[in-house]
């Protein structure tokens, strides 16, 4: 059944463009009110795309958000196995028009890629997996149930996802996610992202005397809040970057021994992520190479700092308080509601006599690990592999993907984050394009990737 | 002849009182120009009065200013030496009116006190000289010869006196400057300030990346100036209130014997601080005394710093700059200028790699020592005995009083700073008042401070 798929797909190839191409002209930009209706055109296209291929489909539109949830399910055989599969079909604002060579929603093809708003990100993406189902089903597949979870509010950081996943985590139970938003390496590798890390984001507001003081009569012996909060952040990471909060490394777990061979880099690649941060220098813990500590490593970071005289000139002001806002980003297992406890009895413990410091959490992201033994990562690298000819990199991302970690946190179920398009695609940017070899290929390797799957439930 | 200006004194006690209160109804208010008219007429109303003592006077306006500078000369002869008394014939505004007993600008007596705006500060410090001398002329005298500097910008900060100090420091050459403008203790004992610290205020400014980042990407290896100025504020001086700028303390004078024995408190004296300062503890170096911390011992406050993302929620961003004010309260003898450049090197070095902290100064003004040990002194402290059967205070100021640093680096003579008015006089405030018992007893010491100065120039 899998080679009369890829036959199917291969016999395809100029109907997978049309409909691909039928899809980019609609200019589903969800940032922009008066693009509304078509970003509902956009989900109903797709809904009577699905329900023709025989999925059952609903549109939701969730409590306090701005576009629909699409919910499309394809159920082969109820004893089988679940793939859910994560997209969404808004698109960013094409502006600046006048930098685009074509326009944004007519999908021109140039040098074997199509250029349009979109098309990287994400409908050349999700378009692939539909056309793979498709491919399947005409060949008697697939050979296990398909989830399609599509959502318009990705380029809005809309919350509408997050809470359908939650408010129906037990009619979504799956056994695995396809996070299916990202692309190749820059290298020109496919990749399997692993994991993400998590994040404790907190304000520290810091209160010395009831009032100003002047400190010509005061200084030597007034508290002052702002060195306080000096000496409480100098010592909550050291200049080593090394975190000093107690027990904070204690479950930080070690990347694999095929995540560090994979992460290995030329020496000169501390240069290459210099060049990239617009940095003189890099700092950080010097016996973990960089790309471990973007990835692997919990870090902490002082993202804004405010209190006293900061105008032009002088004040000799001792200021009654000041304010830092401070994140962890943390590394699996690390959690986010235990750190915060100790982090408030060891800011408690620095904070110096006549200042009181107090810790207010503004946010808390567990890190998620994807991990890289379970069936569906292997599957997929397999498939990568078999498509492309390149083995999948297995790299993590140092910042959150929200919807994987809302999926992550409501479904419970292996999880792999890829995607197709090259690294150089400019997605929200003028002339955004994808490579219609990485399409049909990319539709080759997903129809591969659901045959390569156990067909025994997992959950 | 001292007997003979101290009779005369006590003979004119009526007319010394409406000689003050002729002043106390000009309302000389400075800082409105509404009143500048009346601030000029308050000017030459001394003027008059001076000349018809015999001082030669002139009344100067200094470039960029806005009320002259009176400078007014009895030679008594010009072999011997010349006593500076230092004096301003402006007042502060006197709203809230409707929290005046009685209008500020006609003086009232109220047991024993007159009411009036300027009366505490510093009409009734100057017209007690100002009688004081014309006594002393009376009977002959004055052993001395007498120059009285008076400006009309003390109350709105003004530069007219200091540059006019500096511009005719050679006309301007003096054996002692008395000066003139404060009071007494809150024991109800005379003082004689015998200090000032200095300040250097600097502005650090630390740069990072070229750009904004965000930290889920470059968290780990970017460096972040804000850590960074947390480090080296943090540095500066440790959570035990000691300073590590090398070299800091090498010049640091010990007080005297005589000040740490006048400086001695009960107990409870931290509570005071505590209390004065609103504050529920007091920090600093434990093995000094607070009032020894808050007088003789230099320190360092950041007065205010500012970086970064400071709004409402959250913001995952390593700054690309932040920057923090800072002073260090200086005593004697140490040199701003000095600690500027030892403070630049070792910032250098504090700095983490891949952040540039510049250290930019915005003002320094050196300690001064007036000392207790000259003849002007010793002299003060008699005459004050005398007059009021209490000995004065030692003591010092954690602040600096500009005039005093003016005259004593345009002048560099020996310097008494000192006054008249009740610790509870509420000077800038309404219902300011002035004990005429301490006018008529300072106008007794005056004339025996003067009997009690050297007739050989020190100079």
């Amino acid at each position: 059944m899998l080679d009369q798929a890829l036959k199917a797909a291969n016999a395809g190839v100029a109907q997978s463009d049309a409909d691909l191409f039928e899809e980019l002209r609609i200019p589903s930009i969800s940032a922009l009110p008066e693009h509304r209706a078509d970003v509902r055109r956009n989900a109903e296209w797709l809904v009577a795309r699905l329900q023709k291929l025989g999925f059952k489909t609903s549109l939701t539109d969730v409590q306090g958000g701005r576009h629909p949830v699409l919910q499309a399910d394809f159920v082969a055989d109820a004893s089988l196995p679940t793939l859910t599969i994560y997209g969404h079909y808004d698109v960013q604002p094409p502006d600046p028009l006048d930098l685009w060579i074509t326009p944004p929603f007519e999908p021109t093809v140039r040098d074997g890629r199509v250029f349009a708003r979109g098309s990287a990100d994400n409908k050349g993406n999700h378009m692939a997996a539909i056309k793979a189902v498709e491919y399947a089903i005409a060949a008697g597949g697939p050979p296990v149930n398909v989830r399609f979870l599509i959502e318009g509010e990705e380029e809005i950081t809309g919350e509408s996802l997050g809470r359908y996943a939650r408010e129906n985590a037990k009619r979504l139970a799956t056994d695995w996610v396809l996070v299916w938003d990202g692309g190749f390496g820059e290298d020109g590798s496919p990749s399997l992202t692993l994991g993400l890390r998590g994040i404790l984001y907190v304000q520290l507001e810091a209160v010395g005397p009831d009032i100003d003081l002047h400190s010509g009569v005061f200084g030597g012996v007034a508290p002052n809040p702002l060195n306080t909060l000096a000496h409480v952040l100098s010592a909550l990471k050291g200049r080593d970057g090394r975190i000093s909060i107690p027990g904070f490394y204690d479950k930080v777990r070690k990347p694999t021994a095929d995540e560090l061979r994979e992460w290995e880099r030329p020496a000169d690649y501390s240069e290459t992520v210099m060049r990239l941060s617009h940095s003189r220098a890099l700092e950080g813990e010097a016996d973990y190479p960089p790309l471990e500590r973007q990835w692997a490593r919990p870090t902490l970071d002082v993202h804004g700092f405010i209190g006293g005289f900061t105008g032009e000139g002088v004040k000799t002001v001792i200021p009654s308080h000041g304010m830092a806002k401070v994140s962890m980003r943390l590394v699996p297992d690390q959690d986010p509601d235990e750190i915060l406890d100790t982090l408030k009895e060891y800011v408690d413990e620095l904070t110096t006599p006549g200042v009181k410091i107090e810790v207010r959490k503004l946010g808390g992201t567990r890190p998620v690990l994807m991990g890289g033994d379970h069936a569906a990562a292997k599957a997929a690298a397999e498939a990568f592999e078999a498509a492309f000819g390149r083995k999948p990199r297995l790299v993590r991302s140092g910042g959150s993907i929200p919807v994987a970690i809302d999926l992550q946190e409501a479904l419970h179920a292996p999880m792999v984050a890829s995607g197709l398009p090259e690294a150089d695609s400019a997605p929200h940017s003028p002339n955004e394009h994808y490579s219609l070899d990485h399409y049909h290929r990319g539709i080759e390797m997903l129809i591969r990737f659901m045959y390569a799957l156990p067909t025994k439930r997992e959950r």
